[in-house]
């Protein structure tokens, strides 16, 4: 089979080993390792007898909560079938610039959305501050895999120096409030900038696709016209509306997120010849002295463990890969697990 | 508010009213009256501690059991968010053709997708059957709102005309097995033939978003491609999966349909003033000589029953509305309401 491009890719690493998807221990994917809210649970059972009718095409109900979150006017937001489905919206408006610098390492799904509509591309290390050009700009804030955190004063920054700046916050709401840096405070100021949003990270939610836009009204109409009326589903919609009201799952998950961050660092860190890579998100990427994919393999085949390999990022290769923070004690069942691989493999 | 663009549009019409969606009989939007099956309500169940995956980005599954049915291999297939979304990639290709033959009155979404992509639309009266361009041909088969169903034959003359054929078959599950003319088993001879099929309309899932797509994989690949790779749910595959087996709702659908569509037709064609166009999907286009958008209003506001006017479309304006076909009882709540606002009108 062919190795997949993203994390997260579970039929293909049950078929590698023989066993259901669900016997995974799955730490590819940077999701939110509490599972799905009970809450968007109990929406989507009570809305499955609104599956015979339309969505509302304006999704007013769930625009206007994430409008009075983000102290926004509804029109300035836009649901998405997933950020992903926004992210081909983006690139197509990036496509349209002279050239776009992308930060690498990157998510490959921007490569995809850029490509779709010829966009030429610049590749930039992520460590360069300064760029040549000034068309477009396209970033992931955290970034992933490296889980670097751009300043809202450098963004600002390119902000006045590129004609349009995507700014990808799929992980953001990781952050607690004293620490992150997200750019929506700005929108209002910047008919430039673009803020993608998701909750398939945070809420645990990536079967049900539900991301957002935040951008100048604008923008946010030429999308519409362009996108099919009904792209996000009625479950999707009253799950997003459920999850965003649930202030206790938001505590238990900065609760979990303050331990087993630290844990999963330490553990890591203190394994010869791994060295984790600070980052803010929920997620390391961590540097091998051995290589990523044949780790992954052993993995997989003695503790049916998945990591994420970095051969799909041409800067990282074979000696990086990336793990998701989850439960203490699955944390640890990595760290163990990657502890006696790495016994082998020098025995 | 603003008149809405599609039928279906419940949040619009409780909103006229001042209740809720639920009270609206919704005669506006051609969907199965049965309901969603009780097939589709169980898979989603079952599926619901899947959402914290991702979706298998191939789909394969679902594929499979589309291939197995239609005898084809899967990688003939695309499963998609609705076929909406799937008109958007095929609008994108005849985007790329001199000129696309549009046969008019067209469904209003069919516009939206190819100017998303600046194609140049000619439109074609639904009777002209040649024409002197053969770039792109839109149509959709049965066609909506009239009705008519279009030859296998004569779309098979298209095909050797045309550089690309997009045949919209959301409608044609409605047809038994001796009068349907699908194009699905020419689709092996002709790489310029694209054939969307939903299961929102038969399944009445229209919530839930599926949709697929027939077509040489080669296009398929270029569209796998250009869009994101998790554009379906999960639970949208899942419920795909369980309805596609479910042959007594099937049988429940053609027992209900057999006996409803010639009392619906029978009891518009005995109202004075009316006349409903012979059609042979789950829908009626009727003229009317009293102004369709009124009928709407009086019929909204007397008995909650909501029809589709016309007004988006042109070539027929005002005097003409759809309706669908529902249960008998609904069909002659319908033909009640119109028989005693007509008279009202009158005096």
């Amino acid at each position: 089979m062919v190795r997949p491009a993203h994390g997260g890719n579970l039929s293909w690493a049950a078929g590698l080993v023989g066993c259901s998807p669900d016997a995974i221990l799955d730490f590819s994917a940077s999701i939110n390792p509490l599972g799905t809210p009970r809450s968007a649970m109990d929406a989507i059972q009570a809305h499955l007898p609104l599956l015979r009718d339309y969505p509302d095409p304006n999704y007013q109900r769930v625009r206007s909560m994430l409008a009075q979150i983000h102290q926004l006017s509804p029109d300035w937001i836009l649901p998405g079938n997933g950020s992903a489905e926004l992210l081909t919206w983006a690139c197509w408006d990036l496509a349209e610039l002279a050239q776009t610098v992308l930060l690498t390492p990157a998510f490959g799904d921007y490569f995809r959305a850029l490509k779709a509509f010829g966009a030429e591309i610049e590749c930039c290390p992520v460590e360069q501050s300064e760029f040549q050009h000034s068309a477009g700009l396209l970033l992931n804030n955290p970034h992933n895999p490296t889980g670097k955190l751009f300043d809202r004063a450098w963004i600002l920054e390119q902000l006045n120096r590129f004609e349009l700046v995507v700014v990808d916050e799929a992980f953001m709401d990781f952050l607690p409030p004293d620490r992150e840096q997200s750019l929506i405070s700005e929108v209002q100021n910047y008919p430039n900038l673009v803020i993608l949003r998701s909750l398939t990270k945070f809420y645990a939610l990536p079967g049900l696709r539900f991301g957002y836009a935040i951008a100048h009204p604008d923008r946010i109409k030429t999308w519409q016209q362009r996108r099919d009326p009904w792209s996000v589903n009625t479950l999707a919609a009253a799950a997003a509306e459920a999850v965003l009201q649930d202030d206790e799952f938001q505590k238990q998950t900065f609760d979990w997120l303050n331990a087993a961050r630290p844990q999963l660092f330490e553990g890591l860190n203190a394994i010869p010849g791994l060295s984790p890579l600070p980052g803010v998100a929920n997620y390391y990427l961590v540097k091998s002295e051995r290589s990523g994919s044949q780790l992954q393999k052993q993995l997989l085949e003695h503790d049916k463990i998945l990591i994420r390999d970095c051969l799909s990022f041409p800067e990282l290769g074979d000696r990086y890969f990336r793990v998701a923070v989850r439960l203490p004690s699955e944390n640890q069942r990595l760290i163990d697990g990657l502890t006696s691989c790495l016994l082998n493999m020098i025995s």
